[in-house]
């Protein structure tokens, strides 16, 4: 079934990022790894500055295991130099969680592409799975998505 | 369901590429938005090399409307310096094709990681859904996986 | 001799850029290729909302010859999420002029990194030397960094 | 006084880096930071493999505190899939060590860009500067340009 766009209202948090003309590609549009990018750099700008992530130096990290994305309106350096981004949080395990994340352009409360990614948590040192520490679990909480 | 890894039988066309120092994230590991670039690459790759794809001058081009991904093995530079990156595509339609593509390192059969993507091919001009030219389409089949 | 960090009195146009946990190496800071970036792409937004440089289209394409860069403070993310790039041109000849552009933390009037750029304007079609055309040639004078 | 092309001869030590599509700007061609991040890996590479460097963990670390390149002819993909770099060092001190490198492309002797930066090390923790340790030294010492 095709995927319709998310809106601003589906999103519980949102930043801003900037585009650079070196982000589009050779068709003159930013490339796909770009939104993997800011996606990417969303969540965890949201475990930093809400969950007090410190990605040097927290025993346990977030490791991706799968990841997706639908795209539904071209973005491009120079019409779309900033980004609105929100995310939120889809479900919670113990040891793992999905997130969504999606890229909106400053005129429209329609996503031009959504994704979502998996982490499982695991020990920095030994790779095993662990739990997500407390202050982590709370910020995922205060964005996760209410139950249809 | 969990998937597993596909093995380099599992794909039909073959590249290498190598990874820089900066391709290394806070982790120490490869970022998945450069997974993401190698996918996108080896397709693209294939498509002009086997294909006649000119992605400056064609009057079509292949828009990406999704994407994901499963990652199975941490890669990092410097342990993986060259990585062999192996292409299918998975079907085709009229103007629509879903390739995949998996990294390998040099010592394993099982894919660190796969993905696949969905082009559209549209006019370059119009933005209107197009055809999959002959060549083009010719280079897809030939990579085709065959029904189970 | 040992330069010195400029000042934001010494850029004439500025904008902001917002930097990705991925921008940062694995020894957590920004990498001087995200320097590059930014100096790059911030000339060339000047020149595109200032100038009416169209990159895509326009008869004549800027080609670097040089570049070099200075360092005076380290960067990362998340403590530099949004970097304040000043931009001014040293000097304009018939075909080339050379840039700076300067990097600036939201806390400090001292460049964290100065750059500089020489284009040589060519045919984009002959590659020829080519003049620069009157209204980008207007726009690099509005930024020109007055003789000492 | 325009720089005028290194050779193969000018250089000690080489590695073959890949490009890919996204490495290509607006202009088809490949982007200058592009050739930041080649040089750099480079570099660091050679450091890596021949010096014992290992950026995660050593006491010291290297840090740029100035750059400069040289663009000679333009490269793109995927004219240019695979690229020759080749590493040297033209002078070492105490703590402070300049590199140069440059991009070869598989049919010419010719540098078709040619780079240095300056590192000094520093200690990983105090931040300052550090004389460069015996092995790492030697490494460089290995390539170092003969004086004139």
């Amino acid at each position: 079934m095709k995927p319709s766009p998310d809106t601003r209202d589906d999103y519980f948090w949102f930043t801003q990022m900037t585009t650079k003309f070196q982000d589009n590609d050779i068709y003159g549009h930013l490339n796909n790894s770009v939104h993997s990018q800011c996606i990417d750099n969303a969540v965890n700008l949201y475990l930093t500055v809400e969950g007090g992530l410190n990605m040097k130096n927290d025993e346990v990290i977030g490791l991706i295991v799968n990841s997706g994305c639908d795209y539904f309106t071209e973005l491009d350096w120079p019409s779309h130099q900033t980004l609105d981004v929100g995310v939120r949080v889809n479900k919670i395990g113990r040891s793992s969680v999905q997130y969504a994340a999606a890229l909106f352009t400053q005129d429209s409360d329609n996503a031009a592409a959504q994704g979502h990614f998996t982490h499982v948590w695991i020990n920095r040192e030994s790779r095993a799975a662990a739990a997500i520490p407390d202050r982590l679990r709370k910020s995922m909480e205060a964005v996760l998505k209410p139950e249809a």
